[in-house]
């Protein structure tokens, strides 16, 4: 029997029953039906991955299922929204079951983990991109934007920077016999949203942004938005072991400045407030109000010339 | 200068200014925010179009834009949903400002008819791939769904059915000569979504569904969902004059039953409750409790093949 859309869907991916008390109808319907609490407003995102663009083609299609995912829920944690119900748009080549069922796992497992349903979807042929639309909860007036950081505010980091760069290299083939390169691949294939430190930003920090282009690119979001600038202390970044020793074997500083994936928040916090914050984190630099990024290594000012990655530049 | 990523989305669509009040944040950051009045659910859902699969290459990228917001729309409309707003993800094979330019004068077109907000989106390089996720507000628990037709409700539709199958077969070449072919190709390429008819049906109709797939198909949707069958009569069915016209020359008169992308709704409605409709619609048929649905032409029970269009099937 040939599988047609109905089936498919309903067979990989409602297996999931409903976690939220919000999701009044779920999947199965023109649409689905949610309820928004008094006192929140819907925080809304969307991302895409597309084959050879966003991965490789024959990429482990759980680690694919959770990546996708997660990059849409670290949206929604640099916005301090809880993650609510997710859509999944699929275009896929053919009628792979294997590929389906790992996919839904790695998918759902993390749905699972973040009280996430998946509320409607639309399955499609054609080549292999899979978008998501995410919608998370946020307290009325009180999401975390970009546009919103002050001079003299902290610039701050949740974990470390560069080792889902790493895990590119590594994956690539550019980087090998490295110490720790399990975990530097984990890093790039399996990226942790950071909802719970989105959670706890709220109320206390002025802006942030997940990094997902590198953090040159991304904290220059935030810079150019909130029409302010920043001084970054390249010794003060958070490394990890296998992300010191690849800059210690190939003079790579500029790495972990430029590398995307890493889904880590970059925020900005008055030094007031920061003493507040009941979670780890490393601060980085200072917002100023003179504008551009002035990174300062051993002292020295250095001249940036990459600001990580774009799309069609 | 090449386009990045960032001006190309800015460039092209957000010179739309928010419509709607409860756009609280719109394009531009990680998410963006939106107020759901008291008393209200949202409705979501999602649908994407594939090069080659449901359009043409080369396909005039204005009526595109219109179309994938129409189709959406269209999902919202058969919810008895109130458009808000939605999210774009653009997969594009190059950055080509013409292309970018009539397909966001389609989109917007649109949106800006139904006071529809973009509120954001994601654009990566790859196969053509269009896919939007649409917010709507419906009352609470008065959202029209698939699985509350009853026995003896009458089975009715807005609008004519077939058109744009007709359309799709001028387009390909498979009909010429056709009087009125202008209006029929019309009704392919630019569809228009059933909003007002979708939300003058809350409180009335027991069940409803958008036809996208075809007539059988999608009223197959709303039996299967509420267990119960239907009796159709052919003669009953709205056709256009263009649509009888190729009947009569084909002699294909399962056509409007099979034929997709009419964007019409077909709802159901009790008897008592129809003389309450103020609105154009036509009725086709009874819900009945046997499964299953019995279709009627000249008198006499035919037996039917297909379903409408699945994909991969």
């Amino acid at each position: 029997m040939s599988l047609t859309e109905f089936p498919l869907i309903q067979r990989f991916f409602t297996q999931q029953r409903v976690k939220n008390p919000l999701t009044a109808l779920g999947i199965g319907d023109d649409c689905a039906l949610l309820s928004v609490p008094e006192g929140y407003q819907l925080a809304v995102t969307t991302d895409t991955m597309v084959e050879n663009v966003h991965f490789f083609a024959g990429a482990d299609p759980e680690q694919l299922g959770h990546k996708l995912l997660a990059v849409n829920l670290s949206d929604l944690a640099s916005m301090g929204a809880r993650p609510l119900s997710v859509t999944l748009a699929l275009t896929l080549p053919s009628v792979d079951e294997a590929w389906l069922s790992a996919f839904s796992k790695g998918f759902l497992g993390l749905a699972e983990q973040h009280s996430v349903d998946l509320i409607g979807g639309d399955t499609t042929s054609g080549p292999l991109t899979l978008t998501v639309q995410a919608l998370g909860l946020v307290p009325k007036g009180k999401g975390l934007m970009r546009s919103t950081a002050q001079p003299g505010d902290f610039i701050c980091l949740t974990g470390c920077l560069g080792d889902a760069g790493l895990g590119l290299k590594i994956k690539q083939g550019y980087v090998c016999n490295q110490t720790h390169s399990e975990a530097a691949l984990a890093r790039f294939n399996h990226p942790n949203p950071q909802v719970e430190a989105g959670l706890a930003l709220l109320d206390i920090a002025n802006a942030c942004i997940d990094i997902s282009d590198g953090l040159l690119a991304d904290l220059g979001h935030i810079l150019e938005q909130s029409q302010v600038g920043a001084r970054i202390d390249w010794e003060l970044l958070p490394l990890s072991e296998p992300v010191k020793g690849y800059i210690n074997e190939t003079c790579d500083w500029t790495m972990p400045l430029i590398a995307g994936d890493d889904y880590e928040l970059c925020f900005t916090v008055s030094p007031e407030k920061a003493v507040l914050l009941k979670m780890p984190f490393t601060k980085i630099g200072v917002i100023e109000a003179l504008p551009q990024i002035r990174l300062y290594k051993s002292g020295q000012l250095q001249s940036l010339t990459s600001k990580g990655y774009e799309h069609f530049s």
